[in-house]
């Protein structure tokens, strides 16, 4: 077995955690021998020898002493790049980036098996709980049927403090931000983009298929209002922004993230302020529930490590199950049941419902509860992002389940 | 990867779900060729070929053509004897049975090593949760704290149709009889002695310690009282059986099962019925939480199948804690906080108590709270066994903490 030899690219929060927790490991038989940074004289919280640092990522990649690349920058595209290159020249990555692995990882399961080396990246979805390992070695095999959870902090921060604090959304997202909770731009976090592309990782380790997140529907959480909150509570519900992956009868599978009414016998219901929560569901063991921190440097660090010491034991993923036969097809072709509040904007012209429900119109509040199919939202996204109405998922309805009580 | 060809030894109510789980798991590709028996025709739920079953493991066990062995009887001695032959014979073998695993952990780790075969046993501790694999593979480093957890969910069972339904504890240990979640001898579940053995075996892979279930203190809920319910009720409190391995300061630790006061706040308190919850506790990731069915017969076959394929992945334990070093020292050598219930009994010339703070007597109801050396309590074991009291566990005390609402 090697000592891991890293070259760190990036060095904000969870790069400098990254550098504290290393120090505390003995037993990880790892250092990191260079730091990729912007700037190289931006004051910082950790004191590193200044030897450590460069600007330019070719020091790392160049460096033939570095056996291992950890890779925690913002940008996903120039991610791409260095992360492909350090494959390429068959070095070892880790990534947390999971808005380049949503778009990549086809290529990069690619570059990985041309090139012997080996990309891990559990840090990229839900922090400090492994899921994408678990995924991977222990629920392979044909009997899992579901994941579902809160793959985002800082929007579910957000949610908490507006349900159990009553705070403004507006101060909430604000109090995310000054807690290191948000990415640098909170709109991937409120939109459900980060959380989509946390699915789509997920996705590709939970049943073997890899769908590009542009294929999927995306909702979250910016034009959720005080009535919403309101009606929620009065049926003793919460509102979470869920995603979920979800087998269909006739060996079809779907995905997508949106905001949920989460009654108080689910396991996510409990899941508040930073934290993450995923369920699994199995043909024979029922429902696992995985608990933790999804956000902040710390818990992402701790992650990241468990890859590093993964790598030095020759642990690589190996898509087990994008070999499964058959495989899966991926379908919006499904209706959802949906509550749909809106002031100015006619609903009935603005999607195409295959059913309206329930009704409801006052002067300061109107809403629907309707049927529509998820290939129609999925056309309909661009015009739902402009539009002053906000959606929430009655869970279930598309699997034949209604679970809110009425 | 060779296709799984495995002998089945006992066909009880797991190794009837194994059966069944793997007909509906194509991708595994698995199959049972030989099943062993105690007898040939007593009658089943399940219906098999005649040609699969026999009464003698050594069918099996020299077979050539059956590259695995899946153990799932109830008997630890005989278990061990098929096991270690099967090692010996260089069949890799997959086995549920914590009582045997606990007592012969160091001589099966020796025959993995010296025969190249390997052992995988992940559905002996929490049934279908995947602490075993978690411990050995994600939480690797030097960063861990604690384990904590619900890991019998027999006991679990009952203590929740006592607290949440107000039912009898005989009439809560016939239910769960009943149901299929205790083992056949029930002694075992709520004495702590199950509890204990998985314990043992997690404290291997958590920590890279092997510590002999005769040398760790457990104490069970057979003498659980009216009285103690109404106290923990009172608190705002649960009573649940609890067995944790803490890293305390120095490089020690220490590992013990009790009744323990849970309050609402803590993550194992919504862990009810026959459920197994396990609290993962680390430096940087704070507390991550594993949930699950810890009992019955399909939850137990798909941690199996997970172990079944792991191997057609040539998947091993590398028992890597093991060679951290410094190795963390087991010890008794620290006080406990103890609420102890008892009527008939002279606590104080029973046990060696440090120090008794509080004192309660009435005409039916006595007890006291008191500080005593896990050491001496260790000692005091066999007169315990005999005596009319309850003892429960005050938590963290031993920690520098004191959780216990005043």
């Amino acid at each position: 077995m090697n000592d891991m030899t890293i070259g760190l690219v990036g060095f904000g929060t969870v790069g400098q955690a990254l550098y504290k927790v290393i120090g505390r490991a003995a037993n990880a038989h790892a250092s990191i021998t260079k730091i990729c940074v912007r700037s190289l004289d931006k004051p910082r919280d950790v004191e590193v020898p200044a030897g450590l640092l460069t600007t330019s990522p070719d020091d790392i990649l160049s460096d033939p002493s570095i056996n291992l690349v950890v890779e925690v920058i913002d940008n996903a595209e120039a991610s791409f790049r260095i992360v492909s290159e350090a494959l390429r020249r068959g070095k070892n990555v880790v990534s947390g980036n999971k808005a380049m692995l949503a778009r990549h990882l086809p290529e990069l399961m690619e570059l990985q098996r041309a090139t012997g080396a080996a990309l891990l990246y559990d840090a990229s979805s839900c922090g400090s709980i492994p899921v994408i390992r678990n995924l991977e070695e222990y629920y392979d095999n044909d009997l899992l049927l579901e994941v579902k959870g809160i793959l985002n902090g800082s929007s579910n921060f957000i949610l908490s403090r507006v349900f159990d604090h009553g705070e403004d959304y507006a101060d909430a997202l604000l109090r995310a931000q000054k807690l290191g909770f948000a990415e640098s731009d909170p709109t991937h976090d409120v939109s459900g983009a980060d959380s989509l592309n946390k699915l789509v990782i997920i996705t590709l380790h939970a049943i073997g298929v890899y769908v590009a997140p542009s294929g999927i529907f995306v909702y979250g959480i910016p034009t959720l209002g005080d009535e919403d909150i309101r009606y929620a509570r009065e049926k003793g519900m919460k509102i979470k922004l869920v995603a979920q992956v979800v087998k269909l009868p006739d060996n079809r599978f779907t995905m997508f993230v949106m905001p949920e009414f989460v009654a108080p016998n689910r396991y996510i219901y409990a899941v508040d302020d930073e934290y993450n929560g995923v369920v699994i569901r199995g043909e024979c063991y029922d429902r696992q529930f995985m608990f933790g921190k999804g956000a902040g440097g710390y818990p992402t660090a701790s992650s990241l490590l468990s890859d590093i010491t993964a790598l030095r034991h020759d642990y690589r993923y190996e898509y087990k199950k994008t070999a499964f036969t058959p495989r899966p097809v991926y379908t919006t072709d499904l209706p959802l049941k949906l509550y749909a509040r809106f002031s100015t904007t006619d609903l009935a012209t603005l999607l195409p419902w295959k059913e309206i429900r329930e009704e409801y119109r006052s002067p300061s509040y109107r809403y629907v509860v309707g049927e529509i199919m998820l290939s129609d939202l999925l056309k309909s996204s661009s015009i739902l992002a402009a539009a002053d109405i906000f959606l929430c998922n009655i869970p279930y309805f598309f699997a034949g389940r209604d679970d809110l009580p009425s």
